[in-house]
């Protein structure tokens, strides 16, 4: 049997254990994790100086670099986070739903762990500690595969977060790191179908299309966002470019920021050499197709691949459009189904749009940028789901359970 | 582009449209069909007769055979089966979930339909009808791919169900067979991620095991059930004896029949030798360990295979265990996470088994043959989930369904 399969054989008998534990029990050793991390911070920030030295020796430089950076103040961050989620309601013997038979049966629908829960993840050595304490409040066996560029900070955060894990009483291997960074050990993880219950891959399109390409555990599938915000003939014209600064500039390297801007043709000659304006004192590059652009000094011509791309920088597509039909066409052509707004007056065309527009959120009369576990008050998000199945946007603690049936009878047979 | 392509793409264009349709005009259609199937009932005899000629002519009999078959009842029972799914509550636009956020954002949580739903099933007729019916009132496009031995059957009924779908208001293309049965077409529509939501196989262990090995779709498991019968210390033997037949025995072919009976050393031998009696005289052959043989008269020796085995006949496997300990990590290592009981008298016993034996359903004194969607008053089932993602345990319609957060603002912007 290969390590991995031992390592996953350990997480399904912490598993079967961590689904009997009290929320007590679950939230002292999260507590006790989170002071592990403090107290021993040292040792995560040496490790994090390896990898950051090899990752200046690999030529990683800017926005890369700073994903991997650990200091005194992010592990701070990481340890209140573990302490944010201890005070969150346990989601785990939740009665959903509920009935008696006409013979008698009592029925329930009770929320239980998952089972093991599996992430895979590029650089950022926060997911390591915000994946351990969802999955252990919400009851789950946890195993972290992150990339070979972290993996030295990776091993010293599972290492103090599974020693305090322990020490409060978890059973030993609810928090496992593979260590192994080989890109075949991922794939042999995505076939572990009967030991791992659900992958979560967090990342960049390639790592998510990889996971869902060869994984025969079941997927959710996170995180890409080409979102859309549609300014209607009978917007509020200030509102309109509010938000459209908002969605596009408060922090563009994010999935739920707006990349591609749709405006009615009835209304585009007044709103975009406002929005030209607006964008252009962001420093926003503006790709317009050939009617805005004669309406967006500066702007540069927009092509086909433009609208398919989720820029993650102060780049936005704009096109102008005849009406909210070519507007729900192309978002549900082009888009990714994450996020998407419509600004309008008109009550109709709010309830069209919400309602045809196949998104895991539809605004009216917001800012894209809310779609966020914390933000829409759920508390900590595992990810943002854009998939159907399962869940989709924001996932917090109850996403990662599912139900089982529980019946009491006192002797039913079925005639 | 491909034949399946083109059919999956214009089961998207069927979808965007039956997600706004009212609930009269879905429950219309679905009445519409039923008609039509009684009305043209001819025409599906006469296409199920060559199917049947065909599969006689390659050497099929027995229970094949005859799950193949259709009558003039069978066709009635169908239509009446889609009558009973218009007479069903429409899950589409209820609002699951719904808060107001301190900045004024009001978020709604909305059940909307799948989408594209991909049906992959073995020889029984009845599915297609079935499967089209819950589909199309949950709002989804449907996709059939059944196996080549129905496939006149399939067509006849698909060609009435459409036409009578599109004459009564719903779009072109929402109900659909995939009428090339080539192995290579179903992987192909494995592999349509983005043009389908989601795959439900139904049929036997290799069918749902090649969908999950070969789909990039999303998969829901359903119906492989190695289901058990533990019998405590404190059982009250008479209801034991009465659940163990039915759940044995009331209709052995079904996937929540038991398949193992567990009996704890300390009434083994007052109970077993009555359950030799009762299940002998019932027909069924006994595989049991070494200590169950020496109790039952005409027993044969269990083989470790034995364990793992869903029977789906007159078979059962028997097992002396130690106590509940024993018991439950027999059926969380053999068990297929189905349907599993226990018969005690004891409140702590029956707590531990129904929050540690980790299955779909599990039950405190009453047979394991309740677990389906019509017996838990769900009304009509698409199948029954052996997966712990999106849905686990019987699928009806709100199974089939999705959510979508909606948010209605006033000009929010992220600070």
């Amino acid at each position: 049997m290969g390590d991995l399969q031992q390592l996953a054989k350990r997480a399904r008998a912490a598993a079967a254990k961590l689904g009997t534990l009290t929320t007590e029990t679950k939230d002292a050793a999260l507590l006790a994790m989170a002071d592990g991390l403090e107290r021993e911070s040292s040792a995560v920030l040496a490790a994090n100086t390896k990898d950051m030295e090899e990752a200046r020796g690999q030529g990683v430089t800017g926005a890369l670099l700073d994903r991997l950076s650990l200091t005194e103040g992010r592990v701070k961050e990481m340890a209140d986070g573990l302490r944010e989620v201890a005070a969150l309601r346990d989601p785990v013997g939740e009665v959903v739903d509920g009935w008696r038979l006409p013979n008698g049966l009592q029925v329930e629908k009770v929320r239980v762990p998952l089972g093991v829960v599996g992430i895979i993840y590029e650089a950022r050595p926060n997911v390591t500690v915000d994946a351990a304490g969802l999955c252990l409040k919400s009851g789950n066996a946890v195993v972290l595969r992150g990339s070979s560029s972290a993996i030295n900070s990776n091993a010293a955060l599972v290492k103090i977060l599974s020693e305090a894990a322990s020490t409060a009483g978890l059973p030993g291997g609810c928090v496992q790191l593979v260590e192994d960074t080989e890109r075949e050990t991922a794939r042999e993880l995505m076939k572990l179908h009967g030991l791992i219950d659900v992958l979560i891959p967090r990342g960049g399109e390639g790592l998510i299309r990889t996971v869902v390409e060869n994984s025969t555990v079941p997927v959710i599938e996170t995180g890409v966002g080409n979102c859309h915000l549609y300014v209607d003939e009978s917007a509020d014209e200030a509102m309109a470019l509010d938000i459209l600064v908002n969605a596009k500039t408060q922090r563009p390297g994010v999935c739920n920021a707006v990349e591609t801007l749709l405006v009615h043709r009835e209304v585009a000659s007044s709103f975009l050499p406002e929005a030209a304006g607006a964008l252009g004192e962001k420093g926003v590059q503006i790709r317009a197709d050939a009617e805005a652009r004669a309406l967006m000094p500066g702007s540069l011509e927009a092509v086909e691949e433009d609208w398919r791309t989720e820029f993650l920088d102060l780049v936005i597509a704009v096109k102008v459009v005849a009406g909210i039909d070519e507007a729900i066409e192309h978002i549900n052509e082009f888009g990714s189904g994450h996020s998407d707004a419509i600004v309008t007056d008109d009550y109709g065309r709010a309830g069209r749009f919400t309602a045809e527009v196949d998104s895991a959120a539809v605004y009216v009369n917001a800012s894209t940028r809310f779609t966020d576990g914390g933000q829409f008050g759920m508390g900590a998000e595992i990810g943002i789901s854009t998939q159907k199945l399962h869940a989709r946007g924001p996932m917090s603690l109850p996403e990662l359970t599912t139900v089982k049936f529980v019946i009491h009878g006192s002797g039913q047979i079925r005639p």
